[in-house]
């Protein structure tokens, strides 16, 4: 079989190769190729060599995806994203990215399976940002999208045409609505979502991490290992499970930060917790209220999707996965 | 003020630029230039004839929507579309109109406010298509859009658009989710929904018409005069009492095939009701009952819109509007 990452240099992509090295067959059968391509060149584990065919493209570039295409992957996992601040600050990137990128590739399926029949299994990794406040405590999977950002607007249309290109028998879509991964493995970054893992992960090394909002704010978490899960049971699932409804609200778990610190607590020790300095930012305050709390998930659920279901052990993944076993840096 | 409307030789195009022949103010004021344009050449009303434009163009082709912009309309009134059958039948041309046409046509005014602020009102006409079995018995305003066809799924996503320009302060949006308007003017057509209409329409004009599906099929109707009053409301409102949630399912009326032929028995006679000749036809009978039955309309109709309330009233304002008050042909 045949495989295409998109955003392979990602942290999704990267974590999902990185499972692919350990289990070679989790995709669903023995792979012949491994194409990794992004922007960025995507790293390739040993035990890959010989299948990977990394590759740096611009997806938001004409011509790019048929060149993707052309060799007719069976499975093909879009991960490619311009993340969501970016997206609100650079309107013409966030577009050509996030929806003249997906569109395009989309549309290279439907040219190939003009030629001869094709019909690829496609995952695509969509958010929660498709949501947009007010909400109701807990979000039903027939929740309408009103995205308040573009990058959630970007997304919900990639949603859509999925659904469309799906029922037209171009490809065979899953659409995989992620919850905020966590911990986010690497440095701190800018996105306003980041406190969420920084208070975790920085002191699970012994550094420490500012919270710039209230103990009572609540969000939909899952871990990095679960987003793998999700993207490998959506490329193997039967998909005539799903029906033409295609894009999905993973599950996660619904916690306060205060629960996220008492797990800590738990995992780690008080010393731990002692690392996390409170600096009210109100600009993140103001971001952070327009988020999703909590979702159903029961289509999800039903059709054998998985996550954690204690907070405690998104922590244990993070110091398992990430440092050895070893807390404290 | 200058006014565009585009779509101005459809249905519903017609029958607005009628009634600003009637009632020059409106849409909110005088009316400076009124641009109409359409791929047909559209009709102007004598008492128009000094301000129209009337124009033949095709949205869907690179520059179109720069041409009509660049004179900088106050209003917006988009209305063209390649209807469902025709955008399910023709794969690109339907993504080329319902899709790139109108986003090319923000994407003009955007451009056009970079130059020097600007910031239209823009009227859009959605559809109920935007939604896909299965429902609930009354669909409320938060249901989520599945659309079962490529032509509301590019409604669908025309909303997302209008949503996110408008939150970007492009333009100020109103997305208008038409039901299905009964009694469509003009001669019977092949559209599934046709027989809604042609069932009223022409025995009320002596003719017989064909029913096609059972009595008991529910759905959900406005007239073109209601249809008008959407797009004028939509026009001339206080958009800051909308919020950023711009896409708006129509008030309207929920009846059966039954209720329909009741109402026309009720203001024409049991002669006119003879006229119905039943002829089950299954593949109408399968798409129809995957079509909304029952809306809440709960915002649209706090926002202002109104709709008939029973069905008597869709009878008479046909008889009045197109008939000159006579029945019988
Ligand atoms: N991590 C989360 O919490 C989260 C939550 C919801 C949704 N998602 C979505 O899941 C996907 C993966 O998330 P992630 O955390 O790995 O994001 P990431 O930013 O780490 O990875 C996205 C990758 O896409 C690549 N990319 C961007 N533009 C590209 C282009 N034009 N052509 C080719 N590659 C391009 C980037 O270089 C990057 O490596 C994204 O689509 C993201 O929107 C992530
Ligand atoms: N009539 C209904 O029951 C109903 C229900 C839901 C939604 N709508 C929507 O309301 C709008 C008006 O409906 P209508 O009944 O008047 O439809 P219509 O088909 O009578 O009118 C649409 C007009 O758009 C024009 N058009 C098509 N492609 C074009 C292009 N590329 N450039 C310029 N003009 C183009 C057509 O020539 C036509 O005159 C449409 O967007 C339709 O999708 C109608």
């Amino acid at each position: 079989m045949k495989v295409l990452i998109i955003g392979a240099a990602g942290m999704v992509g990267r974590k999902l190769v990185e499972r692919i090295a350990v289990e070679p067959e989790i995709l669903g059968g023995p792979i012949e190729t491994l194409s990794l391509v992004d922007v960025f060149e995507p790293p390739v584990p040993t035990s890959l060599a010989a299948i990977a065919k990394p590759g740096t493209v611009d997806l938001a570039k004409p011509g790019v995806a048929e060149q993707l295409i052309a060799d007719r992957p069976d499975l093909i996992i879009h991960l490619a994203a311009i993340v969501s601040g970016q997206a609100e600050a650079d309107f013409d990137l966030g577009y050509a990215v996030n929806l003249d990128g997906t569109r395009w590739l989309f549309d290279a399926i439907r040219t190939e399976g003009l030629k001869e029949p094709y019909c690829p299994r496609m995952v695509f990794a969509s958010s929660i940002a498709v949501f947009g406040a007010p909400f109701p405590e807990s979000i039903p999977d027939d929740f309408f999208t009103t995205p308040l950002t573009s990058y959630g607007t970007q997304k919900a249309i990639s949603e859509l045409l999925l659904a469309d290109y799906t029922r037209r028998g171009i490809f065979d879509g899953v659409g995989i609505r992620l919850p905020t991964i966590c911990i986010r493995p690497g440095k701190p970054n800018a996105a306003a979502s980041g406190f969420f893992s920084n208070i975790l992960r920085e002191p699970l090394s012994g550094q420490e991490a500012v919270l710039p909002v209230d103990e009572s704010v609540r969000h939909w978490f899952a871990s990095p290992r679960s987003a793998v899960g999700f993207f490998t049971h959506a490329s193997t699932m039967d998909t005539s499970l799903i029906g033409p409804r295609r894009n999905l609200m993973m599950p996660g778990i619904s916690a306060t930060v205060g629960e996220e610190i008492a797990a800590l607590e738990r995992v780690a020790g008080p010393k731990a917790a002692a690392l996390i300095k409170r600096e009210a930012d109100p600009t993140i305050q103001g971001i952070v209220a327009g988020w999703a709390r909590c979702f159903d998930a029961t289509r999800a659920r039903e059709l054998g999707f998985t996550a954690e279901t204690e907070f405690d052990e998104i922590i244990r993944i993070h110091i398992e996965d990430e440092l050895d076993g070893k807390i404290g840096g």
